[in-house]
C-alpha cells in the first residue's frame, strides 16, 4: 500500500456567474467549461443554474470532473451535471468555501453574489479571469 | 415571569471598513460610532483595528454596547472595545454573518474584505451606506 | 477618547440544550439564566425555544444580556428575550461558533444537536457543566 | 449539447475517525476505503491523517474517487491520497459540511471531533456506522 504513487495534483478552477443568463453567455460558459475538463482541471462552481449548469455540462461532455459547493442542505439541488456535491447549508458564506477551493477564478456575468465572490478572490490573491461587464462592474476596476 | 415585557427590539449597524486608515478617516470612524450609539442602536463589526476599533471606542465612550463578529478563534483578538466577542473561526467566511446580523451598514474605507460585504449586503437587499472610495469602488456603481 | 478605559471584559456563558422540554427542565433553564444574569456574565444561547428561551428570559428579568447565535437568516426567528440578534444562516454548522464564543458552557436535556455541541466543547477543552441526561448522554462519559 | 445523458449520481460516503491510531485501526480503516471505492461511492473526509488517510490511500489503489473537506485555508495540508481538496478555513465547523455532504457516515476511532460529526449526523438523520469505542461513545448508545 505504501508504494501507491502521490496522485498528480489536479488544479481546480471555479466558475462564477449568474444563474440567470443570455444564450450569448450561455454559450461562453460553454466554452469555458470545455477548455477546463480538456486541460485536466476540475470544475468546481456553486452547482446551480445558469453559467454554473452551462459550464457543468460542458465540462462533464469532455469528460472533466465537476463538484458543486451548494448554499443549501441538499445533495438535489445540484444541477444534473455536477459529479461531486457538497451542500453546505450556509447561504452566501459558502461563497467563501468556493474561492478558497480554486486555483483560480472565471467570473462570467453575475450579479453581486458573483461580486463578493470576486472580491474574497483578490483578497485571497487568487488570480480572477473576470469577463467584461460580469458581477455587476462597469469599466476599470 | 411571563410578565415580563419584550425587550426592545435594538436595531444593529455594522461598520464595515480599512484596517488600516488615515487619520481623517479614524476621525469619520469615531463620529459614525458615536451617532449610533447616540441613537441607541447596537455596533457590529468585524472586532479588528482601524476603522472597527475607532468607531467602537467612540461608541462605548457615548454608553453605546458593541459587538465583535470575528475571523479568528479567540475572544483575545478584538479590540479593546469590544463588549460582546463572538470568534467564528471562519476567516473571510464570518463576512457573510456580519452582514446577516446587521440592519443596515456603513463602509468606511477599506478594501477587497470591505467590498465583499457590499457586495453580500446588496445581495441580501440590505441597505449599505458607501463612503467615497470605499471597497476599492470607484465612480458610479 | 484615548482616556477611554478598557471595557471591563464580560464572561460569556452558552446554555445549550432542548428546544422541547418538561417544566422541571424549563425551571431548571430559568435558574441556570438568572444566576448567569446575576453573576454579570453575558448569557449566549441558540436564540430558540424551550432551555434557551426559559433561561433568556430570566436573564432578563435580572437585568442581564443576551445573545443568540440562530441557525436560520432573519432576526425575527429569535426569541422574545435575546438583546443581541445573530442570524448565521448556516444551520447547525452555528454550533460550533455559539461553543467559540463561549468562556463554558452549561448543557440542559437536550439531544443530538446538544450532544454535537457538548462534544465540540471537549475538543476546543472548555469547561462544560453536563446535566444528567442531557444531549443524550447516558451513565458516565 | 442538450443530449449529455445525466449522470450516474455516485454514493457519498464519509469515513470520520481518528488522527493518531493503532495499526489494527488502520487495517480496519483500509478495508473500509477499499469498500467504498469498489462499490463506485465517492470517498468523504476530513483529509488528514490516521484514519482518512488510510481511507483515502486504499479507496485510490482501488481506483476511486477521494474529497477531503479540509479545516484550514490550504490545499496543501490534505493527505497526499486526497482528489478533491475543498479547504473550508472554518476550523471544526466544517464538520458540518462533511456530514452534509455524506449520504451515510462510518466512524473509526476517533475522540469528541468525530463525537460531534457522529452527533450531526443522528441530528440529520443520516445513518452512521459506528464502530465499538468510536467518537469515544462506551457501551450502547
Amino acid at each position: 500500500m505504501k508504494e501507491v504513487a502521490r496522485m498528480k495534483s489536479w488544479p481546480q478552477i471555479a466558475i462564477i456567474g449568474s444563474r440567470n443568463c443570455s444564450s450569448e453567455i450561455i454559450n461562453i460558459a460553454e466554452q469555458t467549461g470545455r477548455l477546463i475538463a480538456s486541460h485536466k482541471a476540475v470544475h468546481i462552481c456553486g452547482g446551480k443554474e445558469g453559467v454554473m449548469e452551462a459550464a457543468a455540462r460542458s465540462a462533464k461532455a469532455e469528460g472533466g470532473l465537476t463538484v458543486g459547493i451548494l448554499p443549501g442542505s441538499s445533495k438535489e439541488e445540484a444541477n444534473l451535471y455536477i459529479d461531486i456535491k457538497i451542500p453546505t447549508d450556509m447561504g452566501h458564506a459558502r461563497n467563501a468555501i468556493i474561492v478558497r477551493a480554486a486555483d483560480c477564478l472565471i467570473a462570467i456575468a453575475g450579479g453581486y453574489g458573483t461580486l463578493s465572490e470576486i472580491a474574497l478572490a483578490l483578497q485571497m490573491e487568487k488570480p480572477v479571469v473576470i469577463l467584461p461587464q460580469s458581477g455587476k462592474l462597469r469599466g476599470r476596476f
